[in-house]
């Protein structure tokens, strides 16, 4: 079943917000089997939704149109579907009935406004909106399904998942499902990781794609199968024999980011870890603590920018062998395991750019203290100030973690 | 000028990108003053692609495609574009001999199928992309004007604003060019903001708008005039009374960030800053040290996670009034002046959520201490672990900059 998604908004049009619902619908339409062949984004106004949707109606089995749907003057999509489909506009007596008892029970009084959000055009389904007060619509139009889902991100989501692939579903007949296992791995680059998987690239089911992004090599395994389990079973096979032949640069699967795998990891033997950083001022921290309950495994950070407190606070004995050097990462390391109490620390010294340390700009340091050793690697990153710190931290939770596994990176 | 921008890429359909290209667009076009009504997005198919442009090009006076010009059999813009205009399709001899240099300078043998960036449709004019391979397009059809930038978003930007653009400009014949000044506040909700300007609101030329992003309330003061000068003469009064009116809550123009206009601050007064964070693990730090140069000023930074870090290294000497407490936020920024060797402190210690320390979720205290005082103040903030910790470390810049301005924000 093709399905096309329009987006309604004039603030998409400037470009003052970026059109993530487009991408959000495409993913779970592609998830669920769904083709989609046209996304389209249009302005608040009546006709030009309208001819839109006309289009669309024309070319797609289904439509989901997004936005547009509060209590403003400048929200006509249900004007502007009434439009398209020639039908007249309704009232929904009991809807506005909810909406009122719904502000009475916030103790606010209902703007007059929001009983537009109880108009719909004639045939028309309302569909339930948990978290707003904008229904979402689904209406068939001349063998066509066309559904109407908010334009705030977490409601139209919500609307999406629980009204509207369940109709599209059943509208399709559809009896298959897609299942699809993201595998991250990091360490080889994506050339060669597409070299080493290259005969299984060819199969088509389950297929296999690759997504570069923020350092990582994802590789997604996607099966079709008449159900849930059919299509594990087919994934299984496959992950097993990528996993064989990435070995550990394959770190986690799925939402297994590196901070939790290595906090994970860390958990496990009962070791703590905090960081020493320079370079990237804290971001190895901030990443690990992003992970609720972090705080059973990390302890603290020293962020060692000026080179005095290197000395002073790291116990860094001699700089003369330079800031950025691989002897000065493995000081820092060993002086945060003493100065945080801690078994594992990461260290990080660099020059991020633009301009001037002793070393080219993208030239980063990571050191790496377990209870067992201590060793430090040099990378030589590309890009702006901005990527180069991110992936010096994404580089250094990855050489903790191989460090942890007893696969030092190097001597 | 009504410019309709189609993006090619079937990762597009399936959400597996986001498409920020289609908003870079909308926004350079805006501020030119060019008319968007139309965003499309359709996959990598010949057919599909040449019937999406020959809509455009009913609807639109110019058109703008982005993506699908790389090497790859995918990559099939060209092809469509010379379909939909029908055309015969041409080689650019010269261009391909540009590629091989291109090739050779960088010690690289050409792959035979970047030859296919030097096709292009008979009577379109080949625009530099000095960022990549594949060139731009640009070619007049029936009247209507149509350009071809690639799908990278660097690639994108520098071949629109230096190629693209200028011959939209001479094409439209406008000769009145769009100027906007933003002006970036904190520490009064939109609402508030947008009562205080109410009558500026009115206004049409300028114009203005507000935008909340991030904590910050973003005031955009666009006017139209025959030439920039004439633009920014009346941005200026306007700009003086919002000033006026709002105070110190604005805090910058343009790209002027609080991470920015706090360091420059500081470096007026000669004063170093530190930071000790707990809740924020270190994201205060890694926003100041995001400035290039900021290691003129930023020293570094105690992240204590562990509470006896906070007792240990900043000297915290009584918990019993609870980790999360104002007291504990002024013990740790005195802590960090002495430990940190700094002249202004700032700390955060909070309750980011999920789950339990002493406090609510999202309860966050700051603390600031300057060679002059020092004090705290205890936040409520709304959403999520990401978005607690975001604001919470925007807030600290903010009350930074306050305190270091002498108004201090409680006592």
């Amino acid at each position: 079943m093709i399905v096309e998604v329009v987006a309604v908004g004039t603030e998409l049009l400037l470009g003052q917000i970026v059109n993530g619902n487009a991408a959000s619908i495409g993913r779970m339409l592609a998830e669920e089997g769904f083709d989609a062949h046209h996304q389209v984004v249009v302005g608040d106004n009546i006709e030009r939704i309208a001819d839109a949707l006309q289009i669309a109606i024309n070319r797609a089995e289904a439509v989901i149109i997004t936005g547009g749907i509060g209590p403003t003057q400048d929200d006509v999509t249900r004007d502007a579907l009434a439009r398209a489909l020639d039908r007249r506009m309704l009232f929904s007596e009991d809807y506005a009935e909810s909406l009122r008892v719904r502000f009475a029970a916030s103790g606010r009084e209902m703007p007059a406004s929001n009983l537009r959000q109880a108009e719909y055009p004639d045939g028309a389904e309302l569909l339930a909106n948990p978290k707003g007060s904008a229904p979402g619509l689904a209406v068939t139009h001349q063998g066509k399904h066309l559904f109407v889902v908010p334009g705030v991100p977490e409601e139209m989501e919500q609307v999406l998942r629980s009204e509207v692939l369940p109709r599209l579903r059943s509208a399709s007949g559809s009896s298959s499902t897609l299942v699809s296992r993201i595998l991250r791995s990091w360490g080889r680059p994506e050339s060669q990781v597409a070299e080493m998987l290259d005969d299984l690239y060819r199969s088509t089911n389950p297929s296999i794609a690759f997504l570069a992004s923020a350092g990582e090599i994802k590789i997604r395994i996607t099966a079709k199968a008449t159900d849930r389990e059919m299509a594990l079973a087919l994934i299984s096979p496959v992950e097993a024999e990528v996993r064989r032949r990435m070995g550990q640069a394959v770190f986690g699967a799925d939402d297994e980011t590196i901070e939790r795998v290595l906090l994970s990891e860390l958990g496990s033997r009962g070791w703590t870890i905090g960081t020493a950083e320079s370079a990237t001022g804290g971001l190895v921290a901030f990443r690990l603590t992003s992970v609720p309950g972090s705080s059973e495994v990390f302890r603290g950070s020293l962020v060692s920018y000026a080179e005095d407190l290197k000395v002073k606070l790291l116990g860094v004995a001699d700089l003369s062998l330079g800031v950025v050097s691989e002897e000065t990462a493995k000081a820092m390391a060993r002086g945060a395991q003493d100065l945080l109490s801690v078994d594992v620390a990461v260290s990080v010294t660099g020059s991020a750019g633009p301009g001037s340390l002793e070393q080219a700009p993208g030239t980063m340091v990571i050191g790496v203290a377990t209870p067992e050793d201590c060793a430090a690697r040099t990378l030589i990153l590309p890009g702006d100030r901005e990527r180069v710190r991110s992936y010096a931290a994404t580089s250094a939770l990855q050489l903790a973690r191989l460090a942890i596994l007893g696969d030092w990176w190097t001597r």
